[in-house]
């Protein structure tokens, strides 16, 4: 997700007090608060984002009227200074306007994958012109061969926070699934091979419409009221319908793949895995998930000095991300004396 | 479901110890058996069956033979002795040969409605017809105006066991939750009527594909791979694409109404209701289904003198049917003096 | 719930800035502050309520005095200007007395019914009127008879907070359940029909005891640490002794019938159902009551152009009111270009 | 629950192949079954019990006609002859007839309590005389002051066979429970200690109500559809309503202990432990329900050289019992060489 | 606990408004904070607190610099002035420095037993003496000959804030759990008395692993990753590798005992209990666990007049503490006229 | 599992009725039954197995005295004629006598891998000897180069039944499980891949005694009593006492991988996984163990012409292994007409 050619120069992570800043920042929050001397009136809080992080600012002149030109969620141009202020760095705005669409990169204001999309998207795409089983390889052509569909796939987070949330992370999900897939298939001959590459591959179909991304990403309307399983299998059954001479069986194993994949009625699979494809595709998913999940909770908190993450309300449970120097002994020798 | 024209005259709930019968009967389980005096050779033992239950029979001469020449789940026209037998009336059979498919009727071998199938179709489709939304009456009448359809309609088992598990037992079925949701309807005006009774009606369209009925009932692979929830959706979305002018936030509300019409992740559901039709169409829905299920339970077992059907494993409890004088004191007066 | 010859003239939803008020108003909020500048010593926060909302109201002057005339929970006659303060109208008071009992209807500071109450009692004594059974009959007139109860009937709402919260709520509640049974009997047979209405009606006697609302609703202490299951049982088995001729398996159908109504045991209920009556009674009680929780839910959030209501714990999911043109397309077209 | 006075001179469990034997049995099945050679008719097969096991039973003479004689549950006067077959002892019938009542003591054909029954009652009654607050008294005497009650408290079986399933099995649990509530009393000053002995000594006013046992031990219809938990309410509430001084508070703590003592919602408590006497009461009583269904569990295995039990359903587990010499080494030294 | 020789001559819970106090505080939380007037620069906000409470501080004078010279976690000997704000006692600090680890004694600073510890250690090394079986017998000597063992055992809490959540907590939790096991003891025969004591007294050995106590109580990193039941169950592995004489079999019955003593999977149990020892271990630990639970949540709140403690979310319901009068008719009669 | 050098030549898969067998096979059940006439006596009926299945058995003259000769769980040398009754080929038994230990081979016995157990002993040991990490390797080395250790670990089955239920089905799980954390490591460059790895080659140090095997696969009472997580850590702790330059934050990263691997506390962990290598080993474990397990649940029925399993009680459903023609049409063409 390179910042090529972007206007945007300077990034909520780099800045310094002291500085003087001109840049395009995402409003998150926007608060009209009065001055403790109420006789002047109101000053504007504002909470500034893009994909490296974010700062508070405020704007100190002319704050109710300059707050009526924009909206949370508008990219604004922004000039101001950077200061420290009770161990916080905060801007003081001296200038702002709206950005129009062509002056910024959207990828500037969403977090995104580290790795080369292009070389992911190739990844996947050897692994589509290597199916050999011929329906299964027209019915992942319909979609791979689709450009809307694979613009898409390049930008999809995984979820909204879960894991790998961030822009082009679905695709880093994807390639890693296929890769424990390969693993499955060498280790197991009796894996369908062909069958359980689908199954990855088209895991992306539900997965486009589930989320929106475009200065946050969300869940869209269809995402939350039918979810990523039910959409995901109508794409793929009218995919079907257009493949006339689709085996039917076959179909319905590559349906039923699909739709269990989440493994468990209470994860919200409409069936459960019935087939060695279906308890493959579920588990080699899942593992991958659980450990990039992991793996971001402890991104966030492994920079100091505190071993354990906060704790997380739906693991029930803190991470242990350790100690700097993890070989050596720890901090915890027990009860003091 | 009518016999009228039935060459069936006898039936099993009719049979009195004594008499000579030639009949229609389902071959349910064979089996041959030594005779005690194993230098007699094998005799074969029977389990016959039509819609009005089922009997033992007994072949004792040239059975081996004889059971070569039929199979399980074939029709046979068998003549035979009845007799009783340590209580229990049994079939001793004289002569047997398989029918041709033109000889019987598929309903004397299969439980169904005791209600009349025209009116309850004729009930239905006039729900149908008083539909005034003119997006939901195009969906609605996609399906009940195809006589494929609508000829599945009137046989399909509402479940394999679980309640109203006979011929025309959803039709049954829907009847009655039609009649809750116009209750609810009336009562609750913040209902959109019309949306609930589409719910209602496009049940059916995963359901007539989520069993098959022939000589017995029982799910199909499609049921069974992808259910009936996912197979509706399928039908559903189908028929949407035929309609391009839908509205699509109208569609939304239509298929999350159907794929979470089973209340919750562990019963099912891929999406729990998240709008007040489909919390609606799920507990009328639910109260009719369990109704009717305590209904057939207590059924089974009222005829005795016994006040407590069987322990149920589902349920995890025998059910109470009571005494023939259930306005009278029971006999259960405590400890014994 | 008429306010017929209330002497609250004016109630919060219609207070206008700029206008001067007097009315009655319930203190749910009291709170001493400092000024900025302290020499000024203290002024007073109210959150005064009535039926139809809260606002926010301060005491400038002689405020710590003043605090010490009333107390949380008391009504107050209070004369005032009604403000505008950054976007908030809030009630600069400035006279205050405590008011005495006969001085204002209860009714105008809890939520209430927009029913008619009279005709509700109408519509339930009619049901109580038509039961032909005779102990059943004697066993409800026990109740209905009774103008203690049935003033406690015309008041008490159906929970604290889950559905129906409001005077006369379990009312509405009760009129909308006994149509449901009415429904339920007329496509069940095998139901005894004045059995399930029975049911129906003495779940009054275990809820006017379970809740207390003054000032206020919020359950009992009986209420928490007993419950209505047991309260109605305790009342329906001292109803039951004073009957000697009721026959005791018809009083075990009604007690138990009762006591399973909520069902499962994990949600509270001693005994699970196991007669035809106790699970009707069961499933169109969950029916309506989880209707009207997501009516009350929705309600709540409508009025903005948010489609969805916040995210509820209970629940575990938000609920989607959806966009005012609900018809039309919806605003969310999905990923922005 | 001594047998002094009891006719029945042979016991189940004493009887040697060879002898012959007169004694009572209580008919626990029976069944008439064809001789091989059918000429020959039918002869019957009888399980007979009392209190210390069952043995299998043939009739081999003119057993059509004497099985119309006796039914299941009645207690015959047999006189036969014991042999042993295939490694099992059966017993051949020679005369039977139907005892009549008053010739034999139930007490022979149920398995009861080997402690002191007497003693226990005194143990029981200690405790009801020591209560010190008179409210408490008073209505823990309005049970056991009730020669009624006392009776039943004498027999009453704890379970039907979870745990102390035998007469005067409640007993011995009660007395064990009281113990406990000694220790905790002794242990947390905090605890009402009279509070405590009144939840432990009036949880036998549901239970004396929902077992029956005659010629076996079963739920009541009562049990069954009420449970003990709200039979034991009733009488509780009842009483208390004959005691016009009782504190309304006290009432509440009394009743509030009994609902909950099962702990949990899922266990059928109709609420939750909410004071420090029911959570007491909850878990002593569970403390000594579990220890002594281990031992019972155990019990019946201990005896052969097979270290574990059987695979125990409800627990999902096999009880580990050991080997005779527990302390020295086991026979399980791992994988054979 | 005794304080006899401490330093600490005032503690928090016995500071009165008006007088001047010298004495020893930990500090839990420090805050700079701007005064109003900018101009004036930052006050700071302390949290004091000792074994009998926490109290809010403010030093006004000199606040960064001050701020520098000490850290959360400190103990600090504090001159300054006890003042009444709002109705709350604050301290108004004058002097501050660190106190060095010599001034001061741990115990004055942490929440501990009320209870003798000298008496509870004897009574727990009585039993030790008491037990006859020798390996059992050996090993537990392992443990409490020990005094590096039995120095850790006087002191460690019983959990964090579950229960017995002070110093001592174990020890007089250890103490109960053995009276109650003398009394299943004594109640059932077919207990082995010392390897149930034995059971009780080991718990200790994973327990003084699991929590760390200095300032705080909180669980050491191998409490957190290995849990008390795995700590307990390496250190008795091990302390029976050095008794060669052992008996494997007690061995086994010892550890199943240990590792299986939370009851459940669910609850952190690696094993289920199969013996009667390890089920009787299980429940009165459980046993003491709650009521000790209770009792501290009831105490929390039993000063005020409110009958019911706050909402507690582990358990999913308040408690009831009552009114102080508890024997007389509660303030709840139900709804007001 | 060769079997090279074995005197058993014939084995239960290959008996063609007609021929005339000697060899070897274990006794698994042995019941003498009477003739129908009874004046013949009894004769034999065992079930003998070996490897490749079972067959009855039986034995017609002289029964009695042989019965008495051998026990069920030898291994007998067999002399008889292959027979067809009813369908099912049984063996006629002539000669018997019990062999002794010397001649024949267990693994002949027992089902075992089909893969070259050297071969994968090899590969595990090459990973081991990869392990760069000295500490690490060190650990590793205690287990893997011990010979007693490494013969234990080329025969134990992974579970009784539930997948890789036979002779070398642990180390075949073992391979895939570090194949498997291979791709882990390469896709996730955050993982420490020596700690991953030692994960799972310690999972060993548990498994090797958790399970018995000899004549037949079952759990040791060990494995019963304390399980292999606990097994595991014991003997992990055990070698790590030996390794006293170990750090004790590696062991305890070590130790709580191995005592949360199976993930859940309901799934029997102590601990839920914390760190990055606990969830990653977890779930790598999990997704082979499945996939095995639906593999062997498939091959066992995938034979007949019957497309699904039975109902498979601890899934909760029937598995679907397909018609022979996967790709071309299934015969579920819907309802017949």
């Amino acid at each position: 997700m390179s910042s090529a050619g972007s206007a945007k120069t300077s990034f909520v992570s780099d800045l310094k007090p002291g500085e003087r800043v001109t840049s395009y920042f995402l409003v998150r929050q926007k608060q009209l608060e009065p001055f403790r001397d109420r006789a002047k009136g109101e000053f504007l809080t504002l909470m500034l984002a893009d994909r490296t992080g974010q700062i508070l600012a405020r704007v100190w002149d002319n704050a109710p009227a300059m707050a009526e030109t924009f909206a949370v969620g508008d990219v604004l141009k922004i000039a101001g200074d950077v200061e420290e202020y009770q161990g916080r760095t905060q801007l003081i705005v001296q200038k702002v306007r709206v950005a129009s669409e062509g002056e910024f990169l959207l990828a500037d204001f969403l977090p995104a994958t580290t790795r080369d999309v292009a070389e992911m998207v190739n990844a996947v795409q050897a692994v589509v012109a290597r199916l050999t089983e011929p329906h299964l390889a027209a019915l992942v052509r319909h979609f791979y061969d689709d450009p809307d569909f694979t613009a898409q796939l390049a930008e999809v987070p995984a979820s909204r926070r879960l894991h790998h949330a961030y822009l082009g992370g679905w695709l880093e999900h994807l390639t890693q699934v296929l890769a424990f897939a390969e693993t499955a298939i060498a280790l197991h001959p009796e894996l369908n091979g062909d069958l359980l590459r689908t199954g990855a591959l088209l895991l992306s179909a539900g997965k486009v419409h589930e989320l929106k991304w475009g200065r946050a990403v969300d869940y869209s309307d269809e995402g939350r009221l039918l979810g990523h399983v039910v959409l995901g299998d109508e794409a793929v059954a009218q995919a079907l319908a257009g493949l006339p001479d689709f085996p039917p069986e076959l179909a319905l194993r590559v349906r039923h793949m699909l739709i269990s994949h989440r493994g468990r009625y209470e994860w919200g699979a409409p069936r459960e895995p019935m087939t060695l494809e279906a308890i493959a595709l579920h588990h080699i998913e899942s593992a991958n998930t659980q450990i990039a999940r992991f793996r971001d909770l402890l991104a966030t908190r492994r920079d100091g000095d505190q071993p354990w993450t906060g704790f997380n309300r739906l693991l029930g449970r803190p991470l242990y991300a350790g100690y700097e120097d993890a070989g050596g002994a720890g901090p915890d020798d027990g009860p003091e004396a």
